[in-house]
């Protein structure tokens, strides 16, 4: 084979210590031998749909076109929920429908889904508690050798969405919430860099006005800041500290941004 | 060189916070800069031998014939117990001769060891205390190259078993034990799925009997099920949660499959 | 493309429960699909250099000859500090210029350095948040492909050195101090081992003789020995157990070898 497959990116929730993701690649490269196998995470916490997406999310913008992303994290393995591929926007994902997938194809502008009925491309015996290993492993190695979507089952138009916390709007402040919490102890908002740049805000948490900064190495040592992280959403972070542990901040807590007035009334924020 | 060498696969209990994986990383790859390095774990407990062999053991099937497995959990490194190599049906495996194979040996229909005693397929100078990079990867990058197992040392009959708990069997009941216990929290025993299948039984733990279910999905939430999980052995599990963490549950502990008998005297259990 | 790139080597502090380092893999591959990626490690202690400086001068020497290492511990990140590009002994090392790649530097025979200045070979658009992502990973990838380092901005002769601490020496003994606490709890020093094989030492830890021993199990169980581990430097070890957690030992601790001198006064250290 001179062509040499795209990369087949994993995603799971089966953690380092055993012996699952390893079959999900033994399975791969006994399909596709000259596979490129890149490891997203496999630290999701356990069942976590939610962390699971927006990991998915944050990481698949940077990966190339063509790259294939295989994601299991699945309470409802061996029940009746489906099993999908789709392309969004020239990326290949496969994955449960429970919402995994689904803020990849929320911002997908062209998307195309494919329900997995087609066994031809499963491994020869499939158990009901590893799905992963003995369907979705198998089809991402079937696409890696150049297999269409289309071959792998029927076409479909629906797919389940993630109940991501919506932003709340009102005339002087705009409410989002915490929606992950990374592992240097940042707290990432649902609230998008385009917003921000487009008024000029107060950044508050907790009823405390937060200092808004470029860099994480402009905050003082023990001061809890607010930026624009590298995913595109506003962070509350603690230079040379763990914003997380000092606030034992939990996701889903709001963060508040308000407008800025002028003079007197500067820092007030009763939205 | 054309030929793509077959995947090479590592187990150690090296952990991954150190650099030690990445010597062996670095010292085949400098012997066989083509290889496709897989990593099967690092996070084996340091030096449990039994959990590496379990860990290798589930693992191995998944993977092509051809796959060279590197393992590397050798309390005894530096003394006098062999180093060896071994073909197992149609799969290669190197490693300490200390019961970390022998889980896998076990089971092999062919299998043929050799020794590791020809220092032209080590690093020139060997340290006595990571024998895993100065001989384990050197041997496991040359056989990636073709070098003939027959050519690493002298062939060998015997190898050390680990002794691994036996069933013991009654008239009425079938005693296994938990063998290992995975980052779910699953407990994981030696009853195979085969005798299960032969049977009708009733699984107890503790004194208490277990339901036994198809798939997680199926167990209520806080109810201990049983299970064939994907290793092919019998579980327990907690859908939701950790049997582990529950039970603070302890390798070796028993468990039962009692013959169902009908009416009253069901659920008696005193093998 | 016929050419094979050279190994391309990670070594950060993002751990590997977020995306982060998925994003640096995925833009090499974006760049060079035909990289092939290797992990140092992601465990560094965030924002420790000092501990990502030992890594990094353990690991290099067991890779191959151009292989390149992408380095990520930075603190300063977004702020003025450098980032550079070095070729040192034929491998070659991007990172930020705080030290981390400087034990590397002191003990290379051949060593130039650029400043990365060129955009041409970084991310079209920068974060002042991640240029682990937005630099020099894009950077690395060129590298990979062929790309002179000379091209990726100006020649520079300085750099950051780690102020690690020296080696104290009095007529009768020599003080170093502990470096680096590895995965194993063995505490390893910066006494280097053709110091220890140049003369007739007596190895003291906290005022108490440590016996020395040439491998792990040569030690007793409960007994602290002393050792020239893997990396060339002295270790103190507890075989099939932990030195750091049964010593509470802190990176800094001092540990002493004094000369041994006959009969009477063996024994006494009092440099």
């Amino acid at each position: 084979m001179a062509h040499r497959p795209p990369a087949l990116v994993l995603m799971t929730d089966f953690g380092r210590a055993d012996w699952y993701v390893a079959c999900l690649k033994g399975v791969i490269l006994g399909l596709c031998p000259q596979a490129t196998i890149v490891d997203l995470t496999h630290d999701i916490p356990p069942q976590d749909v939610t962390a699971g997406a927006f990991t998915l999310a944050s990481a698949a913008a940077w990966f190339p076109d063509k790259t294939i992303f295989a994601c299991v994290v699945d309470p409802g393995v061996g029940t009746a929920r489906p099993l999908i591929a789709a392309s969004a926007d020239r990326q290949v994902f496969i994955g449960p429908d429970n919402g995994l997938l689904s803020l990849v194809f929320q911002r997908a502008r062209r998307l195309s889904i494919v329900r997995l009925t087609n066994p031809r491309y499963w491994l020869p015996e499939i158990s009901r508690t590893f799905q992963g290993r003995d369907i979705i492993a198998p089809v991402a190695a079937h696409v890696a050798r150049g297999c269409a979507l289309q071959r792998l089952g029927v076409s479909r138009r629906r797919y389940t969405s993630l109940p991501l916390p919506p932003l709340a709007r009102t005339a002087r402040a705009l409410r989002g919430c915490v929606v992950h919490i990374d592992v240097f102890g940042n707290l990432i908002t649902n609230v998008p860099a385009r917003l921000i740049e487009a008024g000029n805000w107060e950044v508050r948490y907790r009823a405390q006005r937060v200092r808004a900064v470029s860099t994480y190495a402009e905050g003082r040592r023990g001061e809890l800041v607010a930026l624009v992280g590298s995913t595109g959403y506003l962070e509350l972070a603690l230079p040379h500290g763990s914003a997380a542990r000092r606030s034992h901040a939990k996701r889903g807590e709001p963060v508040e941004l308000c407008h800025r007035v002028p003079s007197k009334t500067q820092g007030l924020c009763n939205a």
